[in-house]
């Protein structure tokens, strides 16, 4: 595996495969032992570099390094020197300098974890780069689906709601057709990137007419913000086309799963009867999401000395 | 004792004293130790899920935790995808997903962390509820009497201030009756809460009237938003009837303790040379506190595999 | 060395000695560790109570503490108690009632670190109060001098800049003075303070005379606000008088050195070329800032008992 997680475009299916291998281990590790966590990461420091608040990434994040036994260190850029005109690169230099020797940095900016690559000797781990990408969530993923499903070559997903905006649907496209899934989105036409033709995935603007045909449906989260925004008439209107209700989930396969990032808008891109049925891996994401950042952070930081 | 720590009203004698006795064997036992941890909790995860502000309660909570190996998660939820409209229940959940053994929960909603107790299934702890309870407070309080005057039993506490808002005068009335003791309120006619003749106390609304019969007076704290709040004339009338100064002090018997839950407002509720005599607890109460939440996490999570 | 650690001008040369000698050590230890890592203060605890943003130092502080295995409470005033109008003494005593062993405070009032002092029994570091002292940054300057020349008997430190409300220039002065070193310092004369006379400094107000003879440029961090408040006329003045660019240090010496505390204004007090030149200690000052920080709570925490 390369030094830093960047983006799930990066990922051959060895690497990918990797992982989830990984966190499937990593897994079975602590299910057997009295304490839970490993000693891999004994003595060396995990910084969550967050330049916008995700409380969520954050601690699944820390959790991750703390079961590993590494030191965390949390700089959320508000109030910091940042806020005194500090660049990127001298934070980067910085945060190296104090011995970080991974840092796992959200920010606005597409591309800003590739130019803090390029400065620090350490490993560094996207968590959420504007609206370009957020491979662990990809991962986590397609974790949740092989394990629930049992596999993932040729496993139908439907991503349904906006596109435009979703890191999390750009890196899920990648990592899906990379991992030999079949990937629909269903979006509104204002909603979809001007260049999704050249993605591995097929289009469609009729969600019933996809469902029956889905092993998995991916819900996007709507962001409020851009929803006022004009992309689409109204939140009713949005939920009526692109929500997931009881109906629709009605006319699913018996064995199709239901997935969502977090934080749900329950009533608007997913009825909280959906959320809280026996399809929905809601759940299942969050608590793999540990595992695979524990697994992400082992292979880059921590491969060679494993033992206690 | 119960999965949870949710009021002080649930508690019944033995329960409390177990727990008073459990922070006092624990102070023996680091007492005797070079390293001041116990490894009881090491692999646990306790997230400290704040919605309001409270320093002082996280930090004693994360000390309590951190001694006894826990790995601790502060959740301020300011920022956090409770922002973004995210439900208390998913909250909840998300953090049992990450493994989350206990979540302490402060909340402006009384009966948050009885909702909070329904979906999870690890311990929820009250770190205070709106005006509901404080239970952790009172039993810190309980055992810093018992550390002063050797018993419960039979102590008169006169509990002095804005009962009406208060819930640390609440769960200490539970509490104190639950063990024996004999609680007098004092406090202006307008913050007596309308249900107090069902309490197990007596109420007074002469300070000077009370003081010599106490074995301990308990000094609640003067919120500023509310005293402007009309509620009674003015801060220094407010200070005139309810303060405790020098001269009243003076009033008590020998072996009387003044106590006081912080932060203080020296000169309102309480003299500054009162704050800092002989009589008062107010610093053993912090110390105290320490020892009495790694009672309660320990006898929450951590029973069962004491040994290293 | 004394209990606590509270301004530059208290520590002899022995002491300061100690502290660089044993941040050497430090380094040496860990690095011949798998590791890195060392015991000495596990069961401590230290908190970071920064009454002001400072996430460059309180991370340094944070690294320094966990590397010796203590246990870190960061405690940012905001939205404390301290906003419900705590005092100083009562959060100090709050926090030593804790059990903390050592409070590292930041702080906008020259001499807070010293009022906490009288109050607590642990020890007091100073990271920095109001435009007085942040002696473990002159601690850090020295041992990077000392690293880079070898000495720091008889070199000559020019310190250029704002000098008047740097802490960091204070702290400079009375350390490198009782290490021997010879310091000049430049700035405009609105940026001097009253009392320079009676500093063991010269002063100059030509830069680029006293470039030629300096073993050592220290350049200090413009702070906007001030530059804004009529103190000199303007930045492009500010930079073009008193900033070190690359004609500038082509004037240097050949081994001569330029150090910076960081957070830099790339472009108004210093040019990227010179920050980012082999001449540029700054990153090698943040390196340092953790080795010398673990230093100084090693000798005041953990000198007794550093055995595993």
């Amino acid at each position: 595996m390369k030094r830093h997680l960047l983006e799930a475009a990066d990922l051959d299916r060895d690497d990918a495969t990797l992982v989830l291998d990984t966190a499937a281990q990593i897994e079975s590790a602590l299910a057997g032992r009295e304490v839970k966590k490993l000693p891999t990461l004994r003595g060396r420091t995990v910084v969550n570099l967050f330049y916008e608040d995700s409380t969520r990434t954050r601690i699944s994040f820390e959790l991750a390094a703390k079961r590993l036994s590494a030191d965390v260190i949390n700089f959320s850029a508000k109030g910091s020197s940042v806020s005194k005109g500090e660049s990127l690169k001298d934070t980067a230099l910085t945060l190296e300098a104090m011995g970080s020797d991974a840092i796992v940095v959200r920010h606005s900016a597409s591309g800003a974890p590739h130019r803090l690559a390029q400065w620090v000797a350490g490993s560094v781990v996207n968590a959420g780069d504007g609206t370009h990408e957020h491979p662990t969530q990809a991962l986590l993923d397609a974790y949740t689906i092989r394990q629930r499903l049992g596999r993932l070559d040729g496993v139908r997903v439907v991503i349904v709601g906006d596109v435009l905006h979703s890191r999390v649907a750009r890196s899920n496209v990648w990592l899906l057709a990379t991992l030999g899934a079949e990937v629909t989105l269903v979006a509104p036409p204002t909603l979809l990137p001007v260049g999704v033709g050249s993605w591995p995935v097929q289009v469609s603007y009729d969600l019933d007419a996809v469902l029956p045909k889905a092993d998995v449906v991916m819900m996007l989260r709507v962001q409020g913000e851009r929803m006022n925004a004009s992309f689409f008439p109204s939140a009713r209107e949005y939920s009526r086309r692109y929500g997931l209700d009881g109906r629709r989930m009605a006319a699913l396969a018996d064995d199709a799963i239901v997935m969502h990032p977090g934080p749900m808008n329950r009533g608007m891109e997913i009825a909280a009867e959906v959320a809280d049925s026996a399809r929905s891996t809601i759940v299942d994401q969050v608590g793999n999401g540990v595992s695979v950042r524990m697994a992400v952070l082992y292979l880059l930081l921590g491969g060679a000395s494993a033992s206690e």
